[in-house]
């Protein structure tokens, strides 16, 4: 089938407002975060995961009506508790108040402790690259992903992301896992019948493609040293800057007694500051005419610039709907109507 | 041979000052960086590197006597223009007013253009964390490495680096070239006896692992799309927003008779600004612990935090002296003999 984004946009309402009380303003942001996931192609973190937020809400994880607060702020710097407030409205608030900042002083950065799950973490990068600055988001997330030679787990999945703001056009943004993702590993067992190679430890530090040892199991830093220098780039922004559970210091997901303690970095940076908006617009204009000119290895498959695929994608799914199989939308028609969620 | 690290100085000493009559505050800044690289085991951009900044100075492409100017300076950003002064030097003095910047507003960037090769860049990120703040840098240069999926050079190695500071201990510190490097390609081959593979591209941008083919050659990002969108963000964060060229319009390197446009990036930021610097540094100190103590895959080979096998190496040739081959020693007193060098 194909789900209208409106459509899509109302079954986040129905979640959020009306199965969680969510106050409208929370919700909007947190609802529109999902569809654009969806609408750009990154559907595991679009309304698939609703089901989610209703199960940490139910163990009190995720608190639906919580403000962030300010813990200190000064001109250029900000510190959020996001008090277990939905994490795509914490770091939304963090990312503007990096953007406010970086309008004002050319450089504004807002960290957040006491959050949860936020979603694509582009989303944050691109609203600042739409403000006309360039964006930078990071997030630390309970620790799956062992550090490049371990045997388990000791950060996150920890992603990272950056947008660049253009003339009149779609932001150039790149967004990155800097550990292999559990979504992904469990899609590509259910298409090929084994893990992928390289990406998972077992319970015992082994590496492993047994599908069945997924659960108890560890997953790898992307690309070795370096997604293991950029996970731990990752805390560093968020946990240590915030004073935050850093690492093993984060409890695992099957732990909802407690806080779920992610943390999030947003840094803005305003060109205006430096050589001027127009200047960095047009050099960031030539990358990506030189991008898109360049004669690529295979002529059915043109050289890219970070961000074009989701926005082609985002284009189509706004005209034609977002594509969602008939088994997957049954299984989350059934987990939404296990917590009485009215279906719009 | 084991090179005293005071020899070592000597000799950038008699380069810099007595060949090129480079002043002494310059002089010392590159020396030192030079010098660095080779304690920490990057002998790649050590004193070896000596009669390229000869050649350069000779081209005219680097000015030994230039002061980097302030273009534009505010409270939190500044750019400079190199005015093609040593590398090291302008990089240097871009990164201490980050620093001086993050003091005082909690963020400080400055950008260089009009820059020259900077040698080793943790060198900087290093100072940043020595002076109690996270630092973060990046440079751009001549456009080698192709883009994910094309058939030849778009952008420079591109180095990033992060270093984040301790309490009285070394810098956790990250460098990484988001290209593969010329020099490393180039040292496989003379020991393999062909370049390995899934690094270069010949002139017509097909995979080659021939070691003939390296000169005309290209360059490919470090794992595929990451070090592609990595090597993206370097550009925007130097080149772009210094206003400089960027991409295809950095010259190559054998074009010496104009600027060689480098540009840089320092960003610094100061944890006292956001939960403490005592909170900072015991949440880094937390994370070192974990890893320090984390059970390895190989029992011979101990899980350790980016930077510490530099340390370690950094203590033990500070102690013995930098091992030098004697074929290697010879060929720099040849090369440094042919510009009138006299060798300490």
């Amino acid at each position: 089938m194909l789900l209208d984004a409106e459509r899509a946009r109302q079954l986040c309402h129905a979640v959020f407002v009306e199965s969680l009380d969510t106050p409208l303003h929370i919700a909007e942001v947190a609802g529109e975060a999902l569809v654009d996931a969806n609408l750009r192609g990154i559907d595991s973190h679009g309304i698939g995961i609703l089901p989610y937020y209703l199960g940490r809400a139910s163990a009190g994880q995720i608190v639906p009506k919580a403000e962030p607060l300010f813990v200190h702020e000064t001109p250029a710097t900000a510190i959020f508790d996001a008090q277990q407030a939905i994490g795509h409205y914490s770091s939304t608030l963090a990312m503007d108040a990096a953007i406010q900042r970086a309008r004002e002083m050319g450089l504004g950065a807002a960290v957040v402790r006491n959050s949860t799950h936020n979603g694509a973490i582009s989303h944050y990068t691109i609203r600042a690259a739409r403000a006309g600055v360039i964006g930078v988001a990071a997030t630390a997330c309970a620790p799956y992903v062992a550090p490049h030679g371990g045997t388990r787990g000791l950060h996150g999945t920890n992603p990272i992301s950056w947008a660049f703001p253009r003339h009149n056009a779609d932001p150039v943004v790149f967004d990155l896992s800097t550990g292999h993702s559990a979504v992904k590993v469990r899609e590509y067992a259910d298409r090929e019948g084994a893990l992928p190679p390289g990406q998972v430890l077992d319970v015992n530090g082994d590496p492993t493609t047994d599908a069945k040892k997924l659960p108890d199991g560890w997953l790898l830093p992307v690309a070795g040293h370096i997604g293991y220098g950029l996970g731990l780039l990752v805390d560093g922004l968020t946990a240590c800057l915030s004073d935050s559970p850093v690492g093993r210091q984060i409890p695992l997901l099957h732990e909802t007694s407690g806080p779920y303690h992610g943390s999030f970095f947003a840094l803005a940076i305003s060109p205006h500051m430096f050589a001027g908006t127009s200047a960095f617009e047009d050099r960031i204009s030539s990358l990506v005419a030189q991008i898109e000119s360049h004669p690529p290895q295979d002529t059915e498959e043109p050289v890219r610039w970070p961000g074009q695929r989701g926005w082609e994608m985002h284009r189509q799914r706004l005209a034609t709907g977002i594509p969602v199989t008939e088994w997957r939308w049954q299984t989350l028609v059934k987990e939404l109507s296990a917590y009485d969620v009215t279906i719009p």
